[in-house]
C-alpha cells in the first residue's frame, strides 16, 4: 500500500537576508518526497523536469528513498525554474522569475505500479492535473490536497470540484480567507470543510498550524526559531511530514491526526533551518523524536484546579 | 498581601459589525480587576474618573469583590471617553475620539493600605506615571506591565526605565517588534528580556500568545471563536486573569506561569463574546474551568515513538 506523491521539481534560486543560492534543489513534490521519505518509502514520486535536471539531485532523492519510476524526463526541454528574493522579515517574498520549461505541458502519467497506491498527496499544482491524477488511481483512500492563493482565484470552479474528492485540505489563512471571503477562520474552516474536506488543515507560518476535523479543531505552535535561513518549501514539507507519518502509522483517528500535525511542524522546522533542501538531506530519528517532544514542552501544560 | 491594579477607567463608545455600545464601562484598570477578581479578592484598584461616571458601574465593580478606596472621582469634570470602530474583519480598528477629561492630569495616589501589597499590574498608562506607582509601594514583589505602541514611540527613554523595574512585560507581536526593531519575535523577546523583565509575555490576538523566561518557551493557542463580537478589553482581560491566578496561587514556576497563561487566554475568550466588560460580569468558576480544560483539548497530543 504505497505512498504516491504528484507535484512539481524545480530549480530554485533563492536570495534572503543571509545568502544566496541558484538552482537548488525545489518544488512541492521535492519537498513532500523528502520530508515523507523520513517515515515511510519508497514514496512514489511523479513529476516532470527538462534534461538538464542534474544527475545529483536525481541521485539524492533516489538515496532517499523515493521512487523515481513516475519522473518524466524530457530531451531537449529545461527544468522548470523559480527565483525568489525574501525581505528582511522572511514573511514577504517577490517572485523574480518563473521559468515553466518542461512543466508547461505537465501531464501527470501515474504508473501502473503507482496506480494502486491508497495514500495520495497532491502538491501545490494545476487543480485540473490534480484531478487526473485522482482519475488514474484506482482505490485511493486518503488524499490530501495542497494549493494556492493562484488557483483559488484563477480556477475557483476547478478546484471546488476536486476539493470535494480529497479527504484533507492544507491550505494557508490567507487563502482560506480567499477561498470563503469569511474574515473569521474559524467559520471560514467551517465552510470549506461544507465543501468537501472532512479535514481541513489551515497553515499559519510563524503562527503554527490548526487541524480541523468533526468534533476536534487542533492548535499546533510553529516552532520557536531564532533564524529562519530559508522559507521556501515549508508548506510542502509540513505536507510530506503529516502523511507520510500517517502512512507509516495508518490510523486516522483524531489522536494520530494531532500527532502528524506535530510531526508535520517538526519536518517544517527543520527545513528553514538551511537553504533547500539541505535540512531534508540526512536528518537521523533521533533529530524529529527530539523536536517532537520540544513541540510537547512548548505547548503543554498541566492542570491545577482553581476554587474559592 | 493584596493585589494592586493601576490603569484607566472609561466610558467606551463601541462599533462592531455586530452592534454598538454607547457610554459603557472600559478602561485598562476596569477589565484587568473584574479578571482578576475572579480568582482573587478583594483587588485594589486605582484610577481615576469624572462626576458623571455612573453609580451603576461603581456598584458592578464593589459586586465584583474590587475596592475602590484608591479611586479617585473629580468633581465637576467628565470621565474619559473613548470611541472605536471595528472593521469586518475585527483585527482592525479607528479610534473615532479620545477625550481624556479627568485621565488627562491623573495622577496615580496609592492609599496607605494598598502600599503594603506585593503584587502589582500596571495598566496600560503613561510609563512615567506607571514608575510613580512603583515609587510608591513599599516591598513590590512581582509586578505585571501593559504597555502599547503610543509609549513607545513616544516615550521610550522612560519606557525602557520602567521595564527594568518589572517582572513581566505584557506586549503584543507589533509592539514586540517595535521596541526592539527585529523581525524575528523569538529574537526580540530575547532581546527585551535583556532589557529588564525576566518574563515577556507576547500576545498575538487571533493566533494566541506566549511566555518567555529562562529556559522556558510556551505558546498558548487562541480559544477558538466563530463570532467575535468585541475585541476591546481583551488584552487587559488576559492580564488580569494572569495576574489573579498568579496572586491566588502565589507560584511562580514555570508550571504555574502555563497555567496562569491559559487562565489569562481563558478570561480573554470570555470577553470578546460581549460586548464591553458584559462577559466578565457574572461567570461562574465552573465556566472558567471548563473553558481551561478546552485549551487542553486544543492543544495537548499525546506521544508515539516512530521506529523505522
Amino acid at each position: 500500500m504505497g505512498l504516491l506523491v504528484v507535484g512539481s521539481l524545480a530549480l530554485d534560486s533563492v536570495e534572503t537576508p543571509f545568502d544566496k543560492v541558484d538552482d537548488a534543489l525545489g518544488g512541492s513534490a521535492t519537498y513532500i518526497s523528502l520530508a515523507a521519505s523520513y517515515f515511510s518509502g519508497p514514496v512514489e514520486l511523479v513529476g516532470v523536469v527538462g534534461s538538464d535536471f542534474p544527475k545529483k539531485y536525481v541521485e539524492l532523492l533516489q538515496q532517499n528513498n523515493i521512487d523515481l519510476e513516475g519522473l518524466q524526463i524530457i530531451e531537449g526541454e529545461k527544468t522548470f525554474r523559480w527565483g525568489g528574493k525574501y525581505h528582511y522579515d522572511l514573511n514577504v517574498r517577490d517572485t523574480l522569475f518563473t521559468e515553466l520549461n518542461a512543466f508547461q505541458n505537465f501531464n501527470p502519467i501515474i504508473p501502473e505500479r503507482f496506480q494502486k497506491s491508497k495514500y495520495v498527496c497532491l502538491g501545490n499544482i494545476d487543480p485540473v492535473l490534480q484531478m487526473r491524477v485522482l482519475d488514474q488511481m484506482r482505490d485511493p483512500q486518503f488524499v490530501v490536497c495542497d494549493t494556492m492563493n493562484f488557483w483559488i482565484e484563477g480556477m475557483k470552479d476547478d478546484l471546488l470540484k476536486l476539493i470535494k474528492r480529497v479527504n484533507v485540505l492544507i491550505i494557508n489563512d490567507s487563502e482560506a480567507r480567499l477561498l470563503t471571503d469569511e474574515p473569521n477562520l474559524i467559520k471560514a474552516a467551517k465552510m470549506i470543510r461544507n465543501l468537501g474536506p472532512d479535514i481541513l488543515i489551515i497553515k499559519k507560518g510563524e503562527h503554527g498550524a490548526m487541524l480541523f476535523m468533526d468534533g476536534t479543531i487542533f492548535s499546533a505552535p510553529a516552532y520557536p526559531l531564532e533564524t529562519i535561513f530559508d522559507p521556501t518549501g515549508a508548506g510542502d514539507t509540513f505536507a510530506g511530514g503529516f502523511i507520510g507519518y500517517l502512512h507509516k502509522t495508518r490510523d486516522l483517528t483524531p489522536d494520530n491526526l494531532k500527532r502528524a500535525v506535530i510531526y508535520g511542524s517538526s519536518m517544517a522546522s527543520f527545513c528553514v533551518e538551511k537553504f533547500s533542501t539541505q535540512a531534508l538531506e540526512k536528518l537521523s530519528y533521533l533529530q524529529i523524536q527530539d523536536r517532537f517532544r520540544k513541540f510537547k514542552d512548548l505547548s503543554h501544560f498541566d492542570q491545577l484546579e482553581i476554587d474559592k
